[in-house]
């Protein structure tokens, strides 16, 4: 039987909301959280002195296209149209080498943060799938849809569900890309599939102001109204983004047990203009959780700032200190997209699987200890995270990552970059 | 002499808005850059390879309250108003023994995330002075000045700045707390004093709204106005936040060469609502500075993520992605501030005190390695920082302060904390 006791553990952070443990014992069985208390008594393969840790449940990147690390810095402070003009032209020369050198490095870089799941909307996902596998973290993983681009279709997505299926930790979900993307008749199909198979599907919705005016325009209807009056709406669709929507649209989100996804950091950079209504969302018992979108846009995968960042904003441009709390984000990035997902994780409990991250007290971040959870969301970062546990297994371990070579990682990835961009910046 | 070779360096950073160098070695001699070049011959005392480096200019917080990281954490998520009054009535009880253990912590934070010269604003700002000495950092330190405090006067400023005279390391500046907080006669006095002694002077101001009219109910003028009438406004004057002003306001700093700190991560967590309008500052010749604010309102002092929150918060709140470059902001943390001091800093240039932070570019959020000063503002956080050079003199080498033991340094911040708050959350 594999087994961790994770001995002495200076404080559990148990769950977002509930309350923090000091100085306990975790004994990890088969992948599982079997125990919690004081000085467990039993055998384990691995006994790890915690006295110098936090251990909370590993973070949740609910959007990102892990693939676009290969041009982090590319393009930067333009406007979002430009912007995108630039990434398409670039990622038209994309061939699966480069996507799995990216994407092996995101998982790199997740997993050495505290991430131990991602949702990742791309293409030639089965390579991503794979570097998901080759670095042992667990994911979403959804082929784009987009009408224009060939190939890019359902039959794709169905190929790709063929190619993983039986993966652990490999959950196929569709990703019609977004409704300016996706013809009607596109959005019909896949809605259809989806409730056929079970499977999640996630979309970009109302992100820029632009693309509800064109929906309005089109449709006589905005986005959400479009996606309901389509029956596309339940409680297996995921929205990234969502933040130009009204009252009403937020209502039947929160009816049809629509999630929606916060990347604040990337709405800000592409000056996105709108704000995430996430009083709103939480007030209609819409499912929130939050992402960092590619590297491109943010330019981080760390979850821990964008959690800040998340509460940040609200904060601000509500004139309202307390108008979201340091628990509540982090719920959005641990049981918040468990729920979701129905995955058997995101806090700290006796039968949960062991997707556990590790802080090391010792950093300048995390003191004084004792508001544990106000120094996570707030002052701590990634860098805060000494190892990383998922179903009871070393991920990271003293900051590296276990059983692979850091460096040949990096280089992979700059041979990649250095083939798609040559001398560009 | 003292010499210190940086050899083979991977990037230079020489200057926010200026061209990055390559493969450069860069020779410093009693605390000045000597030499930058390729294969610098010549002897000196210690030789780095750096081929794993890009060194930059260390980087300047402008506005912080250092000893207040004893409060990290304490009353987060409430209203401004409320928040105050609870960390007022804690402040209280503080001696100066709490103050140096705060400051000495605090001081270690920002050297091991690459900052080496701060403005603090506190009190006991003898404490501050030890710990900034004792560390081997640089700061501009001055007594907060409030009326209705007893021996927080002008006087206070006066001795301290005899307590300090001479120190190499230390600028005593003067540090009247903010319009509401001291008469117009104690600015009058101040500013006397200040013109007289040819004495920096800083100020909060416009920060909240309400802290606005309040000003027009009282005086019947705007703060800038009210200042700009007791001819307080001169090149010697740093003001603090300066969000809540008009444009005629920025037209008046500007004319008077007045200098601008900006803390937006402190600004949104405390949900002051204002925007610091970086673009009108920038048209009317205002220096435009960063700062992380206390720790307590942060939660970090980390001046890298500072860079990335105030680039976001510009585009997002213009909705115009290319509202303000990366360039702009890393300027705003390293020449910029040099300049309003008279800091013969900022730069990476021969003649330069050699104040350097020394990144390790095989850290995640450094690559790809191609677009170097994106990746420092948007990518990077204090945690990239591997060394920190203060005048050719090693503070931080390998992640780790020179000379101290941080685990000490940790302990005294906890006793004092513990004897501040004891149980209390």
């Amino acid at each position: 039987m594999d087994s961790v006791l994770l001995r002495n553990c200076r404080f559990v952070v148990t769950h977002a909301k509930k309350r923090v443990l000091e100085n306990v014992d975790i004994l990890i069985e088969n992948g599982k959280i079997s125990q919690i208390g004081k000085s467990i008594k039993g055998e384990a393969e691995e006994k790890i002195d915690c006295s110098q840790k936090i251990i909370m449940p590993a973070l949740f990147n609910a959007h990102t296209h892990a693939s676009m690390v290969l041009f982090r810095g590319y393009r930067d402070d333009q406007e979002l149209q430009t912007w995108l003009q630039d990434i398409w032209k670039v990622e038209a020369k994309l061939k699966p080498k480069h996507i799995y050198a990216g994407a092996l490095y995101a998982c790199m870089e997740m997993a050495k943060s505290g991430t131990w799941c991602f949702v990742d909307m791309y293409f030639e996902e089965e390579e991503v799938a794979n570097a998901v596998k080759k670095v042992g973290l667990t994911a979403l993983l959804g082929c784009a849809i987009i009408d224009a681009i060939k190939g890019w279709d359902l039959e794709r997505s169905k190929k790709f569900i063929k190619n993983v299926k039986g993966s652990e930790n490999i959950i196929p979900v569709l990703a019609p890309h977004s409704i300016y993307t996706c013809s009607e008749e596109t959005l019909k199909e896949v809605n259809e599939f989806s409730k056929e198979h079970s499977l999640f599907k996630t979309i970009h919705l109302s992100e820029t102001r632009k693309e509800v005016f064109d929906c309005v325009k089109k449709y006589g209807k905005r986005p959400v109204e479009y996606l309901h009056d389509l029956f596309f709406l339940d409680e297996k669709t995921v929205i990234f983004h969502g933040s130009w929507v009204t009252k009403n649209e937020i209502k039947l989100l929160g009816e049809n047990k629509v999630s929606a996804v916060h990347c604040p950091v990337s709405n800000m950079k592409l000056a996105t203009g709108g704000a995430f209504p996430m009083r709103e969302y939480r007030e209609q018992g819409v499912r929130i959780m939050l992402g960092t979108d590619g590297a491109c846009s943010n330019n981080s995968l760390d979850m821990f700032r964008e959690m800040k960042v998340a509460a940040l904003l609200q904060k601000w441009f509500r004139w309202k200190g307390s108008e979201v709390k340091a628990e509540e984000v982090l719920e959005y990035t641990t049981n918040s997209p468990c729920a979701c997902f129905g995955l058997n994780s995101g806090s700290v409990e006796i039968g949960k699987d062991a997707n556990l991250a590790l802080l090391d007290v010792r950093h300048y971040s995390l003191r004084p200890l004792r508001n544990v959870i106000s120094n996570i969301v707030y002052s701590a970062t990634g860098n805060c995270v000494s190892d990383l546990l998922v179903r009871g297994k070393w991920i990271v371990k003293d900051g590296k990552l276990v059983n692979l070579e850091e460096e040949k990682i990096i280089e992979k990835m700059e041979e990649a970059v250095e083939d798609l961009l040559g001398e560009e910046k």
